[in-house]
């Protein structure tokens, strides 16, 4: 998408024709800025310090990772190390074993002078897939939104409201649950878009509310704490989330604080949609809750927050006295009971085995 | 409570006899320093700018206001002026339209000599009845945390949520949704208390994790995000919060985002307590998401935040780009049909009319 009229993608090759530039996600919002990847040590910080982050461009990097680490070395011990450190960066991350999986496959065959070659065009066949699959779950979702916007009073917004940032800076373009919101616009349908803050790392009220800013889609940014009240009040027409890890089931495992808003949804009646790529179904998960091991992050980022000061500069600061001890748990899974559908790039199907597997038969043997 | 070893109230009179000294709760958790009324404009402006908050403050707060303006002058267009003036500073604050009109009526007959001394009388009687109510709210939560106590693993802690700040510096001591914590703890039954943050404000984060801290009570701060996670998982074993406004049947208006931890609480079976004194209840409201009007408050309560840097310097930063709006609504209404039990100073009853009215027989017929 477009940043001060410049086309983007979240992650591209380089002049060089082998470097790897990122947008670094941390400076957002007050700050943008790429930076360059030139080994599969560089690669792994960016996934686990959070340059980059969002399910689909996790496992677009960390292919790219493996480009790297085969151009230094394309032996066989390169390989297997290089792809244990990328997959320790972020364990929840299901597209980050998918996707290093494709490219160790892809190359295992291979002659060594032909593998780094081959790595470079499997990462960026994801890359360009999985921009294909989040355009194609935008047009999906859109038929979403369009629907809900016939059942309003003519003119008036439909009011979408999302959690944490699934848009294009979490995947390669596009985005996943922003997706249909950026499609809808596009389109001239009017929308307004309620960004929860998504506390701790805050990736709503800096990154959702920064692209939706680029892009002139109307949206308001409210505490986590809001959802609630809005939904109680008509002022939600629908959520609409991405989701990091789904199971054949239908749970979603999405930012800690999702749950929380799909039973506002439920108890208010207002449809609760979750946009993904097939990529992060996990077919071998039945239960979430019990079976989705939810990451604890440091406690700093509860007790500590980043931003702008008077000045200009970006300062943390501390929010929780000293002495006052904090847990960060990262996800929270939320039950398929509680999701009116699955917003997919091969369509839109209900939260149910039998859901995703119409969607998905290919799958339904791994999943039964 | 005790600050450092001292026993502190939230509001008390000055050595002087006449001024009235605050603990400026603006400059907790970082820095704790009190500060002194004079007139009413002061009081006006404690509670609007929030160096006290807290129904049962906002409420001794106004009737001290009230008494430092019959000082300056008696009269009766002095008298109005001041009540008017202090009424407008918290209008969903039930409490406040108490304290004043008690205040008010109890000088009403009185010659101007003697009003300045009946306002400080009643302003007095105000918080030490209110001292009280909140030590028989601690009691009867007691034998709630008790009962669960007794359910547990045995040496188990009980794991106690609660969402913003009902501790002592929200009252003129004891708390409300805190009283039950501390009486527990002081007979030494094991307890553990979530502190949610409360965005945008923070006072879980600031004031009630300061206050726990200061008492030793076993808690940990996390993300208003987190506590559906936390209930799934059976970390929490009872809710207790507080509140600003009950209805008669017994619907609960507290700060935003009360609502998301009801609806979280009923999905998994985790009971669901409000502590209340009972004048935060309205016996003239029936339904309280169709009757209470929910405050907006300042956008840059969502878009900046204040906190400690790494000098000690106390500042704010900015969080949500430039050019991105942002909304601040401050309570949500949670339904009577998600609380398990109000626990008053009369004791433990159901939310619902009947279960009210038979603890306040009293009030029946205004209820009816």
């Amino acid at each position: 998408m477009n940043v001060n009229g410049t086309p983007y993608r979240t992650i591209w090759l380089a002049d060089d024709g082998w470097s790897v530039e990122i947008i670094d996600q941390t400076r957002l919002p007050h700050h943008f800025a790429t930076t360059r990847l030139t080994t599969v040590v560089e690669a792994a910080h960016a996934i686990k310090a959070m340059l980059v982050r969002g399910a689909p461009l996790i496992g677009a990097t960390a292919a790219y990772g493996l480009a790297l680490a085969l151009r230094d070395d394309p032996g066989d011990a390169s390989l297997v190390a290089a792809h244990d450190q990328l997959l320790t960066t972020r364990p929840t991350a299901v597209n980050l074993r998918w996707a290093l999986q494709r490219v160790r496959q892809a190359v295992a065959g291979q002659p060594l002078d032909r593998r780094m070659a081959v790595a470079y065009r499997e990462a960026a066949a994801i890359a360009d897939e999985d921009v294909a699959i989040c355009r194609s779950i935008g047009d999906h979702g859109f038929g979403v939104i369009q629907a809900i916007h016939a059942g309003l009073v003519p003119g008036r917004p439909v009011n979408i409201l999302t959690h944490c940032n699934a848009g294009w800076l979490a995947t390669v373009d596009w985005g996943t649950a922003l997706a249909p919101i950026y499609v809808a616009h596009g389109h001239g349908l009017p929308v307004h878009v309620w960004v929860d803050e998504t506390r701790p790392r805050n990736q709503g009220a800096s990154l959702t509310a920064w692209e939706l800013n680029s892009h002139g889609v109307p949206h308001t940014v409210v505490v986590d704490n809001a959802g609630g009240h809005l939904m109680q009040h008509g002022l939600v027409d629908v959520c609409i989330v991405g989701t990091d890890r789904t199971t054949a089931t239908g749970d979603v495992c999405n930012k800690i604080g999702t749950y929380l808003k799909a039973l506002a949804a439920r108890d208010n009646g207002v449809p609760f949609y979750v946009a993904l790529p097939s990529p992060t179904i996990d077919w071998t998960l039945r239960d979430g809750v019990a079976e989705i091991p939810i990451e604890q992050r440091d406690p700093c980022e509860v007790t500590h927050i980043a931003g702008r000061d008077e000045t200009g500069r970006v300062c943390t600061i501390q929010l929780v006295p000293h002495g006052s001890p904090a847990a960060n748990f990262g996800f929270d899974v939320t039950p398929a009971r509680l999701v009116t559908g699955l917003i997919t790039e091969r369509g839109v199907c209900a939260a149910t085995p039998d859901g995703l597997a119409g969607l998905f038969p290919d799958q339904r043997s791994v999943a039964a």
